[in-house]
């Protein structure tokens, strides 16, 4: 599955149909079964890398998400981050920068998110907004938008060096499966709230969002920080898949229990004599 | 069960039995169930607080948890708090305070960490450290102890009055029962990280904690911001009460959808259009 969605050097996100499952045979059902059965391995994974920093780890995963409005984003958060131990995970969602953060280089809140030693950061947008709502409404020239790829690079080889493992996700889903779940926030009472008309401005913007995620990506998916676009018109795909690239993060990391850093049996004797 | 678990004028930490399930019929797997299928209702009323906020409500909720080490405490936050929409959630475990943090008041630090308007606010420990572990270990002097009870309950009075419901809750565990889990800790490679050899010492001050709980208990329970002292021996207990207290405090708040602030059939169409 993970190396169905990395996206490599000829990555073509038009070629990618966000309907399909890659990796994965079985439907909902089954899905949703796989994803109960992993949130076991998932969460004693984070605990190890949380217990490692506890003895001085420096180690840290960022998991970067971005998508189209309604793309599933929360729901990742949810029901994937959500079975691990709240504490060991520090989420963020990037909004419109504040007038504070716009005097700022774009770099600037993202690096004041990242996550410390131990952490699972789980960003909900991110950097990358500024070279795509930047490229497509042209909120900053064309010039500056270019000199980001660049910047985006050196600053995420500079997390990666530092002991960081940068997980980045695209969650692709189709014109037609926004629509509906659009249209659901207007048919429930209870979804008004999560309902904006002008995400259906940024709908009208489709392709150009298409082609400047086809961009980023390409530009910035790299051997130590590569993009993972992820079909989501399946939640359950999305997720299950989500749960999987991030489990195979942390099994890459090759983390290990800290030993004891006290004397095991006299511990033990002097909890009974207690 | 939210009245056999308040604390009232009479309340008496020694008569609560940490292995009783007040309230409660089942055994540990009616229990379970019981978590589960509460746990849609508390995510809907979480979800209509978060709502309510960004149409400009002002509530919140700050749910404080205290108990002794290994009372369950990150359980909760895990499997009670841990099934609501973590964006609605700002999680904060206090440590002791760090040399910038001991320069001002207590409340200090706890002031920079209350939920946002929409938020529900979880404080893993909190400022009752410094009546309960500044009390029993002579951390600060008497008299300082003795004039933080009348400022915690201004301060709490404070935080009802601007719109935040406040519910207070201890984990009641026995002396035995923590000493079962400290030997697990020690009889596990996976859990060694979790011990702390100081754990012990506190222990050894067990009656002075089970006595300043009481005292802080007693004189800081209100009618506004009550404590819940909920026996934890039982680990799936204290979930299914904590579950319940919280739900019941959202409801309490009388909470509702926010109204469209948008046409809705002219967005409709306008979906339908694009």
């Amino acid at each position: 599955m993970r190396q169905l969605l990395m996206a490599g050097p000829d990555f073509s996100l038009a070629a990618m149909d966000p309907h399909s499952t890659p990796g994965f045979d079985g439907g909902k059902k089954k899905g949703k079964a796989a994803l109960a059965a992993g949130a076991e391995r998932l969460s004693s994974l984070q605990e190890k890398l949380f217990a490692e920093s506890r003895a001085g780890g420096e180690a840290a995963v960022l998991l970067v998400l971005q998508g189209m409005d309604t793309s599933g984003k929360g729901g990742i958060v949810r029901h994937v981050v959500g079975s691990v131990e709240p504490q060991g995970v520090s989420h963020h969602a990037f909004k419109a920068p504040t007038p504070e953060e716009q005097k700022h280089n774009f770099l600037w809140r993202i690096r004041r998110e990242l996550p410390a030693p131990g952490m699972i950061g789980v960003f909900d947008r991110s950097h990358y907004e500024d070279v795509l709502i930047h490229r497509v409404r042209g909120l900053s020239s064309g010039q500056a938008v270019e000199k980001r790829y660049g910047e985006i690079l050196a600053f995420e080889d500079g997390l990666v060096s530092s002991g960081t493992k940068v997980l980045k996700v695209m969650l692709h889903i189709s014109k037609d499966e926004q629509e509906e779940r659009l249209v659901e926030r207007l048919n429930r009472k209870d979804k008004y709230w999560k309902y904006n008309p002008g995400d259906v401005d940024e709908r009208s913007y489709w392709d150009e969002y298409q082609a400047a995620y086809q961009i980023a990506v390409q530009r910035t998916s790299t051997a130590d920080a590569p993009w993972f676009v992820v079909p989501a018109d399946r939640k359950w795909y999305a997720r299950l898949a989500v749960q999987h690239l991030l489990t195979a993060t942390l099994e890459e990391m090759d983390l290990s229990w800290p030993k004891a850093s006290f004397d095991v049996e006299a511990e033990k004797k002097r909890l009974q004599a207690g």
